[in-house]
């Protein structure tokens, strides 16, 4: 017998989403409060929810053997202060197609000029400029895990040439070119003929800061940053300067060092940043409760788990 | 030997492209002039520019053979008062990429709310408002050829799913659903659960005010009307009462029956639309000269003319 913690904003959803598996010899406990669920915390083996959650409760969970994480980014589960003497598995392969969309709907935005034809609009102007193409545009990725892959596609449907950086993966044939090694060697060769950048890294002690002002600076001016990823990736202030110098032609931001964005960041106060406040991809519980149905029929027929988290290396 | 009267605002990059393919037996004169192609209109067997240029010079070329439009519109060359004694081919399979990308552009912004987010962001206001998505939504399309085709391909990519509305042919595997025959017949069946309608329809006769209210009644209150065709297609005033009443979410505006939209026409003052100034997809000399050269080919071969317009019909 296995008892689940179901801890998240959504506990109700996945509650019931969960029970329609009909999953064996499951015991579930569903609550979107921490607090409720430290007096038995010590009962369940299992746990499903939002890591920002359960990172309160993990401490006094001595009995636990595996954590399903209901986002892909586990900071918080990763604090060297907790234990990490079970397995964790993140959420992966589902947010490709929310992440095309979002990152697209800017890329064409950008293409189309739509911002500046709707204040043509307003003026009552008519406002034949001409709009660019996509097709033969070059988009960089910073990381080609599943969501890569999926903007990688989206980037080949429409004609684009793609450039992937990876750790050393090269799974994805979307990919045009790949570069891998320190970036600050490559990032000449990486960046300067790009006119998209996509930061889809994962937030690690190796990725902090990787857009720095050398990435930045080696990036052509007519270039646009598009950051759907995680916010300590970026040096906000090395872009900031950036994108008030003109060295970058503009900016999509989702994700930031503090979120909400503080009222008095200098980003508020660019022209040539959009800023999306951490909605590119939602963890929506139809997406996610499967990750943790199919897990757990693994569990139950001791099979390896799918989309396991190396606490060390922090995705 | 034939002569070709090169006449269009772009007629120098037409000459250099033209001239490039260093065509046999052919003497080239080009201009952006109508009046200076008056003179020796007769010499000329062969014109190649565009439609609303041409037809001032049409009437005077007694010995004309071919003419090939450097749009797909081909409306003004087919006023019942000039000659019909000449093949006319127009301008097909060369807008479709731009078409996607601008149809595409606007239906992501929507999904993905970003002018709302625009309007927050200048309000210095961090908003997660969620968006929605594209996946299995239903897009109409009025009119699948080369253009239609390609928007059928980019819903597909999108997982959308793709009702098409034509005379007769079902030749885009990426449609769902065909429909034909008179609109007043299908259109609850066509149009009743669509999340976006497109129309790409050619201007003639039997098209004029397709769009009309009666076809709009059959939208829900979610769809979006996007026309990036011809303007005559819909009736402008059937589709402000409908935007004004809320019957429609929106529209996305391209073409109109008077161009530029006059500054008291009702669309300027209707929140829920948006006007783009005819920029969906531009005739560029690159993409359209080859068409003119391929076919010169042909008629010296003694083949049949790609792209071959029927008066009659008006495409």
């Amino acid at each position: 017998m296995h008892t689940v913690l179901i801890l998240s904003r959504h506990a109700r959803d996945y509650r019931a989403l969960v029970e329609a598996a009909h999953l064996p010899d499951l015991e579930i406990v569903a609550t979107s409060e921490p607090s409720e669920a430290m007096a038995n915390a010590a009962s369940f083996d299992l746990a499903f929810g939002e890591p920002s959650l359960l990172r309160h409760v993990v401490p006094s969970m001595t009995a636990l053997r595996w954590v399903q994480a209901t986002w892909a980014g586990v900071e918080p589960l990763l604090d060297p202060a907790l234990h990490r003497d079970y397995t964790l598995t993140n959420a992966r392969g589902v947010f490709g197609e929310q992440m095309s969309e979002y990152v697209f709907a800017y890329v064409l935005a950008h293409e189309r000029k739509i911002f500046a034809r709707d204040a043509s609009q307003r003026a009552g102007r008519w406002d034949p400029e001409p709009p660019t193409r996509l097709r033969g545009k070059r988009i960089g990725l910073l990381g080609v895990g599943t969501i890569g892959a999926a903007l990688a596609c989206t980037a080949k449907h429409f004609g684009m040439r793609v450039k992937g950086y990876t750790r050393a993966s090269e799974g994805c044939a979307d990919v045009d070119e790949y570069f891998h090694g320190p970036l600050t060697d490559v990032s000449a060769l990486f960046g300067s003929d790009l006119d998209y950048l996509v930061s889809v890294m994962p937030d690690t002690s190796q990725t902090r800061h990787l857009v720095d002002a050398a990435l930045l600076l080696a990036l052509p001016p007519r270039c646009v940053f598009i950051n759907p990823g995680r916010g300590g990736v970026v040096d906000e202030m090395a872009l900031a300067a950036a994108l008030h110098d003109g060295r970058l032609a503009g900016a999509v931001l989702d994700v930031f060092d503090t979120e909400p964005l503080p009222a008095d960041h200098i980003f508020w106060r660019l022209p040539n940043v959009r800023i999306t406040s951490h909605t590119a991809a939602l963890s929506a519980p139809p997406d996610i409760a499967p990750l943790f149905i199919d897990n757990y029929r693994r569990l139950v027929r001791g099979e390896p788990l799918m989309y396991r988290v190396d606490f060390e290396r922090g995705y």
